[in-house]
């Protein structure tokens, strides 16, 4: 699913056995509370993903955010509102973990994801700045 | 330092004593290994501050990313270049723990910040979403 993604297609390696660097990562995130990946399933099928951070800040009075990050629809399964279902849990799960905010960032070459997103309610009043290191 | 600022003043409760709620988030981040909250001094003084979390993902081959967030110089030490000491102190840390990327999200209503931002190296190629949940 990160592999069959426009901007993912350039970045991932969709291998088998699957580099090694996934499974750590997997291990890291499922260890870390503060840490979560949430899928979508149909049936056995794994059709959606999404990862979710929580994190508390000294800002908005000691406020704690979740960052939502890698949001993946199967390409055979989507228009059917998966991400939506998503995004829409994962405000949820904010809520019940008290968060103040929910926050993500969109790469601005994907426009369809910022009007997807606005639609849900989030505000585009932030640039995202991000620099690569490697 | 939160609340001397066009933007936290309106949202920080700069007290004594200081509301609980900073102290326990205070305590939330110091007890994670994965978020730090730097500040830079001068001789006892605390003249700066910015919070660091380093984030496992799957996307990008498993790859980690530093988050660079609540970043704040006390006013009496602005233009001196205490922001871009901490900002190339955050860089070099996130290298120095393996990360891949460092992000962050600046307000649109910032526009010193952003200009600050991208003379430092970053680039806004993302559009920064937010959602207020309280």
């Amino acid at each position: 699913m990160l592999a069959d993604d426009a901007l993912g297609s350039k970045r991932e390696r969709y291998e088998q056995p699957l580099p090694e660097s996934y499974i750590k990562a997997f291990q890291a995130i499922t260890a870390d509370p503060n840490n979560e990946l949430i899928v979508a399933c149909n049936g056995n099928d794994i059709i959606g993903v999404q990862q979710i951070t929580y994190t508390p800040y000294i800002t908005y009075q000691g406020g704690w955010r979740a960052t939502i990050e890698g949001v993946r629809t199967i390409s055979s399964e989507r228009g059917k509102g998966i991400g939506t279902d998503l995004i829409q849990w994962g405000i949820q799960r904010a809520k019940d973990r008290g968060c103040h905010l929910v926050q993500l960032t969109t790469d601005k070459k994907r426009e369809d994801a910022l009007r997807f997103y606005e639609r849900l309610g989030f505000k585009a009043t932030h640039e995202g700045l991000k620099m690569k290191l490697y």
